[in-house]
Formats: structure tokens, C-alpha cells, sequence
């Protein structure tokens, strides 16, 4: 190339952000999205599904301590773990380092987005083949639908309620992730930006509540999702992600994180008022004794 | 216009934020910096200087509530306030909602930026005449080094340490500010971006602990900074930001906020590992007793 190559994410007509490319690494079209990985100047490698920006060298670690260590660190001994998504690797290289998870089951729809990671970003796939890890390459809801033994941890690791992913935002999905959870089980998913889907999370959520009998929300903040800050929602049969939480958990475990850590645990949970406001008659505390 | 309007803030030369613009309001170059406003389709009016954006109506709310409330709910009665810049108005307007502050100069260099403001952005600019604010055109650094009553906090609401704010990152201003704050004084100071400056934030926090016996980074996130998460500094005189936060005067004040409540307020201090990594070894706690 002589000339210069951006990378662009638009949401809705009125916002972009753009990246500086440096080489298009791999560029594909699967049966279920298109599929890029690009060397960005900035921001490491970069993975892109249907032209949205799912993880960047840079900035996946927070994305990934989030979305792992938070259920990882309320469950008092997680051992079987199962990730629905996840195809670049970074959620289960997480979940991964706590010692109690003896297995992990991750499914993954789209075999490319897992080749094209294994291949280019080793950075968030180099667990994929990790003895402690079954990775099926299927449909997520199909598999749920399934009889299984059941799960300590599930986390919903997927992209946006457009495309693939989008039956992964419906009570269905939801009704068998119940059923498939131990009777201290805890869900974690993907739960949009607070900023630009509020009417998405309220839906969600909504929808949560009538499964489960804790639901809450939690952020984070990332470089290369529009607005920066992002929610993912945390449901679960009995434990609180507060109540529940011990902080020795962190200490004891002998893991250090760049991101998460037992303050940054309670402060994702502490939600501005405009988001307190509009989501908290949702959430549900459980019943404590 | 027949064609389409974007306005872009580049970061170096990797990353660009674009917003869609419906109409340019303002466009004027004042001895200090170049001054735009805008009205953008999804974020409201914007007010840029030298291509950066300062406020957008959308967001702005975050950044107000936060360099304002933080300090005047740890300040247990913080009457006099000074704020060094903030032309557009919104951190003026949310100090002068606390009942306890009898008097608020504001020190903006950019006569422009505060016209400009004035005639587009009402929304932030709405309290510039007040009965209790003195607004003063002139240089913040100059107007410390002179001789005046001691202020209970101080907020130091500037652009970055380029253009005409440099010299509000150096150490003869803290200096000043060190002087004119009362004995139990604080100052919050504008802390850039953890993810895309940290060299300026270790920098600034290394100054500030020749000065403050108290030196504290919080955080929060909007969506029109580059990178979303974006910080403040914390000096004091005595009071600590945490241990001294007496959050039953959030609630007695009456004031309610879009983004800052007392949990938020506690959050804002928990920062994520690898920005705590870099900051913690600056941060002083004071002398407890």
C-alpha cells in the first residue's frame, strides 16, 4: 500500500472511530459474519466482526479481566465453566488462570473468528488448546438446549444483538442457562453501552429478572467500543456480586491482574445515576438471609 | 451545505474520533486558540478549541459533575471557590448549586471561548451571571501569583498541556495554589486520559507531591474524550478524598445529579491495577490521625 489505511467503526449515522492500519492481516466471510484482523499503528492487532471492533492487543485485558474474574471471584470454588462466544481466546486464557476451574466448555459458532485468532492474535488465543479446555465449535442456544452436566460459572461472551449473536439476547437462551447452572450459579454477559443502548440494557435486563433472582450491572471502561464506557449484567440463582464478594479471594489467589483487582470489583458495580436510575428497578438483590 | 459534515478530533497519528456535524454555529481564532461550535446530530452542540472538543451537551454533564462535586462534598463547607478556565460555564453552573458557596471567581483567559459559549451553548453557559460569580478575562497563572482571600477549593478546569494551558501544569501555579487555599483546602485539576497519557499524569502527580500533604487520581468516563476513561487530580491541604467524604451530605444537600452520587464518588478512587500501578508510588494520604 502507498497510500494511507484507516479502519472505521460507525454507530448509527452520526459517530466513527477510526483506527490507523498498518496491514490487513486476514480478511474472510464465514456463513455467519465477515471477519477481519488488521495490524493497527496504535492499538495492536485487531479483530472485527461485521465491521464492529470485538478486541484490540491494546485494550482486550480489560474486557477480559471483567467479564472473567468478576463471577470467578463471587463463586466460592468455580470449577466447571462454560464460555457461549469467546472466539478470540481471551476469555478462557482468564478463566483459565483461577486453579479451582478444573474444566471449561467453550462454544463458539464461528470456526474462522477461531482460526483467524489462533493465526493472528496469539496474544488472546494461546489457551485455545489448553488441556483443561473442550472447545466446540457450534451453535450456542443449540447447545444449551442440550443436557449437560451443570455449570458453576456461565459466561455469555458474544458480539451485538444484530447478526449471529442475536438469539443470545433472548429468554430462551436464558431459561436454559438457568437450568444449566449449580445452585449457586452466576451468568455474566455482554451487556451493551450505557451511553448508546440504553433501551437494549433496560430490555435485557427485564428479561433477566423474570429468570433469576440476582441480576445486576456492572462496568468497565474500554479504549475501542463507542463511548468507552460498557456494561456487561451479572445474574445469578443465589450469591450477590457484592454481598458475596470476598476480597481475600483476590489476595489469596496469588493472581495479579492489569485491570481488575477487589477495588475496581465494588466500584463496577457503583453505577452513575443517569444508569442507576433507568436500570435499577430492574435489578434484584435475591433473598438474604 | 449539499454534502456531508464530519468533524474529526485526530489522537497522534493512529486514532480519530468523528462526529457528524448538521451546522457550524462559531469559528473564530482568538489570540490563544482557534474556537469552534458546532451542532452535531447525535451529541448536541460541541465547543472545540484548536480541533479538540471541550464539551458536547450530550456528555458534558459527566465531566461537570465530577470535577465539581467531588471536592465540594469532601470540603465539609466550602464557601469560597475559584475555578482557573472553564469558559464554557458548566463547572460554574454546578458549583453554584451547592447552598454553602457564598462566592465563585472564575479566571478564563479566552473571552472568546465565554462568548462563544454564552451565545450557543446555553446549556452550560446559563449561570455566567450569576449574583455570586465574579468572572474575571484574564490569565489564571497571573491572577494567582497576586494577593487574594484564601479560596476553600480550587478547580483547575483546563484544556491540555498544549496551547495556552501549559503553564497550568507547572509548579510555580500549584505554588500559588498551595497559597491561596485555606487550611483545609482542596484543588482538582483536569488528569488527561490513564490510556493515552500516562507519562503526563505520573509527571503531574509527581509535582503535586511536592506541594500537598494529600495527592489523589479519580476517575470517570464520557464518551467524547479519546478513550472514554479519562481522570482528575486530587490535592489537599488535610482532607481526604474517601476518608473524609461524609456521604450523608450528598443526601441532605437536596442536589441530585445525572452522574455523580456518593457510590460514584467512592468509585471514581478505585482504579484499575495497571494505572495504579503507575500512580500509586505519588500518592499521599496525608497525616491521619
Amino acid at each position: 500500500m502507498h497510500s494511507e489505511l484507516w479502519i472505521e467503526e460507525k454507530f448509527e449515522d452520526f459517530y466513527g472511530m477510526r483506527f490507523k492500519v498498518e496491514k490487513v492481516l486476514f480478511s474472510g466471510k464465514s456463513p455467519f459474519q465477515t471477519v477481519d484482523v488488521v495490524e493497527t499503528k496504535g492499538h495492536g492487532r485487531m479483530l472485527l466482526n461485521d465491521g464492529l471492533i470485538m478486541v484490540t492487543e491494546r485494550d482486550e485485558f480489560v474486557y477480559h479481566d471483567m467479564i472473567s474474574h468478576v463471577p470467578l471471584f463471587v463463586h466460592p470454588d468455580p470449577k466447571r465453566v462454560l464460555i457461549i462466544g469467546g472466539g478470540d481466546g481471551g476469555t478462557a486464557r482468564e478463566v483459565l488462570r483461577h486453579s479451582s476451574v478444573e474444566s471449561v466448555v467453550m462454544v463458539e459458532i464461528d470456526k474462522m473468528v477461531v482460526d483467524a485468532c489462533v493465526e493472528f492474535i496469539p496474544q488472546t488465543s494461546k489457551d485455545l488448546n489448553h488441556a483443561k479446555l473442550e472447545l466446540i465449535i457450534g451453535d450456542g442456544l443449540e447447545y444449551m438446549r442440550g443436557d449437560h452436566k451443570p455449570f458453576d460459572v456461565i459466561i455469555v461472551d458474544s458480539t451485538d444483538p444484530i447478526g449471529p449473536a442475536q438469539p443470545l439476547f433472548g429468554p430462551e437462551f436464558y431459561q436454559d442457562i438457568n437450568r444449566l447452572l449449580t445452585a449457586n450459579g452466576i451468568v455474566v454477559s455482554q451487556g451493551e453501552s450505557p451511553f448508546m443502548h440504553p433501551e437494549v440494557q433496560e430490555s435485557m435486563l427485564k428479561l433477566l429478572g423474570e429468570i433469576f433472582p440476582v441480576v445486576r450491572s456492572y462496568n468497565f471502561s474500554n479504549l475501542t467500543y463507542p463511548g468507552g464506557l460498557w456494561s456487561f449484567s451479572f445474574c445469578s440463582k443465589s450469591l450477590h456480586p457484592l454481598q458475596d464478594f470476598k476480597a481475600e479471594r483476590v489476595k489469596t489467589s496469588g493472581l495479579e491482574f492489569d485491570y481488575y483487582n477487589e477495588e475496581v470489583h465494588r466500584a463496577s458495580f457503583a453505577l452513575p445515576s443517569f444508569m442507576q436510575k433507568r436500570l435499577a428497578p430492574y435489578f434484584k438483590n435475591g433473598v438474604r438471609s
